[in-house]
Parts: structure tokens; sequence; C-alpha cells
């Protein structure tokens, strides 16, 4: 059995945003040389999200309204973790989206449908963030 | 370490339904020979999931309301993804669901309790689907 | 490959509560003596979840509230579910907080960002309930 880990690291500007990590993906699957194999793509933090769906910016201007909607920022004071913080609505919107996706390997490829992409979901930016990429097979 | 791939196909007639899929999972880990091991099953479109719960038809028809109440799918002008199609609710319907589950395989069998089953979740229907069988173990 | 498979139970007097898992699963990974790997942590019941968040309990207090808004408990009538049962809203509530988690296992250690902890989420306690822990690699 081989396996693989890598970092990949993250700072995102403002607030929120969503960044199609798909080809990082592939290249550590190719590094991995493992052919036939599973590989688990998580957030190393407990304000992001790594899921998959379309990239399409539209979509992604939609999910931003509704998460907003499902887990509002405002007003911070509706949330007892923002004591010293001001994130909670990050922790529930990450929750919605999910925290990891595994994804299978076969012959030495992704193994993906027409539309699928792997995004990272940022929530809470403005720092350095890390998702890991684990890969085990043969 | 063995491995093993199969699709499941899908067409289902109207635009949302929810159906059984535990047996054919259980006739991928029964083909696959695989006695230790994990089984990925993943939906390979973006508008549907992968999920684990109750058989039960009242379960379901809630399921249903409350999708459409958490990510309604009308008016379909609230969605800037909406332009050529009009399905971002479907989107957002299989982020609250998931896209995949992860199963353990113990001497052969899928490792569950009493009432999991895995139900393939149709948000955008009307097409042919598919969804992703992926064992590795020995 | 080396496979390892442990239950953690459960009775949660109350409806709904969080516990902090991730020390019984440091167990398991220890004795399950595997380096490289990915271990699967899923609840059994279809009431309940595990996931992967902050141990404060602000935030937990912050997620009850939340799930309670998003579904409801009561009134118990709104659902079809619950014809001899009461608890549909804690199916729903298990979807948002996901059934499973997929970790890795790299050096023989939880493979974690500094505040990833895992939690076993009830929404229907007053039962005995069980989590499987599910390990492969090497």
């Amino acid at each position: 059995m081989k396996s693989y880990r890598h970092e990949l690291l993250f700072e995102v500007p403002g607030r929120r945003d969503f960044i199609n990590i798909t080809s990082d993906v592939e290249k550590c699957i190719a590094e991995s040389c493992v052919k036939e194999g599973l590989c688990l793509v998580n957030a190393m933090h407990i304000t992001a999200s790594v899921f998959i769906n379309d990239d399409e910016p539209g979509l992604h201007h939609d999910y931003e309204q509704w998460l907003e909607k499902l887990a509002p920022h405002e007003p911070v004071s509706q949330y007892r973790h923002n004591g010293y913080e001001d994130n909670a609505d990050a922790h529930m919107k990450r929750q919605v989206m999910g925290r990891e996706v595994v994804v299978a390997i076969t012959d030495g490829m992704l193994d993906f449908g027409t539309w699928e992409q792997i995004f990272y979901g940022e929530f809470d930016g403005g720092r350095k963030k890390r998702v890991l990429v684990k890969i085990i097979g043969e």
C-alpha cells in the first residue's frame, strides 16, 4: 500500500470565498503514483469547507446569499460563541457545505463525473489556512 | 490490496426522488471480494446526493418539504445560476443532503447499524445520471 | 494492509447533546497500529451525527439553537414521520451535521489542524446508541 500527504495553503483577503482546487488535487494524485485508491481532501480549520460542485460564478453568488440566509453573520451578538470572536456563522456555514470530500482514484486519475470540481470554501478569511490531501492505495 | 469500481445508473422521470440503493451497494461489495475495507458511494452529478437514513415514506415526504423550505425551487429568478437552467435549488439541496457516503466493510459485509439504508437523492431529474461505487481493501 | 474495528457506546439522558470523542478515536488509532491510513468514524444510528468542529460551549449552544431553527422539534405534528415517533426533526438535524467523518492517519497519529475535534451529536437520546470506528492502512 502506498500513502501520500500534502498540504495546500490559502490566505483569502476577504471574509468569504470559493476557490477551485481540482488541479491541485490532480497534481497530488500524480505525485502519489497511486493508480487505484481513495483520496481524502479536508479543511484543517473549522470555519472552512472542502466541497464538490459546479465552477459557475452565478451559483457561487447564490451559495453566498443562501448561506448568509441560513446562518447570518449579523448581528454578531446573536451567537454566544462571539465573545472574543465574530465568526460563529462561519462554523455553521462550514457544516452545511461540509469539512471534507473523499474521491476515488482509478487508473491514476481523479474518477469524476463531467461537472464535478473540488472547492475550498472560506468563511472566515484574512489569515493563513490549510487543506490536507491524504491518499492511500496502490 | 484489492480495488473495485462500478457505476449505478438512474433516470428519474420527475424532478425529485429518493431511491434505496443499499442492495446495489451490497452486490458491489460481494463482487469485489473485499473482506475488510472502505466503500465510497458518491453521486457523479452536482444536483444529486448519496446519503444514509431511514427507508420510511413519511420521512421522505418530510425531507422533500423541508428541503423545499430551506432552498425553494420557485421563483427560479431568485438565483443567478438560473440563466439557461432552472436547477440552482438542486445544487443547494444536494449540499444539505451530501455528495457521498463512506461505509465500512467488515467480514465481507456492509458494516451497518439496524436502520441504516443508503439512498440516491435526485433533485434535478428527467435525465441519465450516475453513482460511483469504489471499494478498496483486502 | 491492516484493518481495525471498534464500537463506541453512548446513552445520552436528554434528547440532545454533543460529546467530544477525539481521545476515543485516538485510542483506536493507537490500538490499530496503523501508521499511514484512513479512519472512518460514523454514527450507526440515523438520528445522530459524527462531525468535526470546535470544543467551545458557546458554539455548541449556538448549534443547538440554530439546528432547532432550521428543523424545529415542535409541533411534532408538522412531520408525517411522526406517527408512532416524535423524532423527525432529529433525522433532519443529523443531515445538516453529517453522519460520518473520514480522518487521515499520519505517523500513527490523527492528522489534524489545531482546533479540529471530533464530536458525537445526539438528536434523539434516552437510549443506547453506537458509533463505528473503522481503520485501514499500514
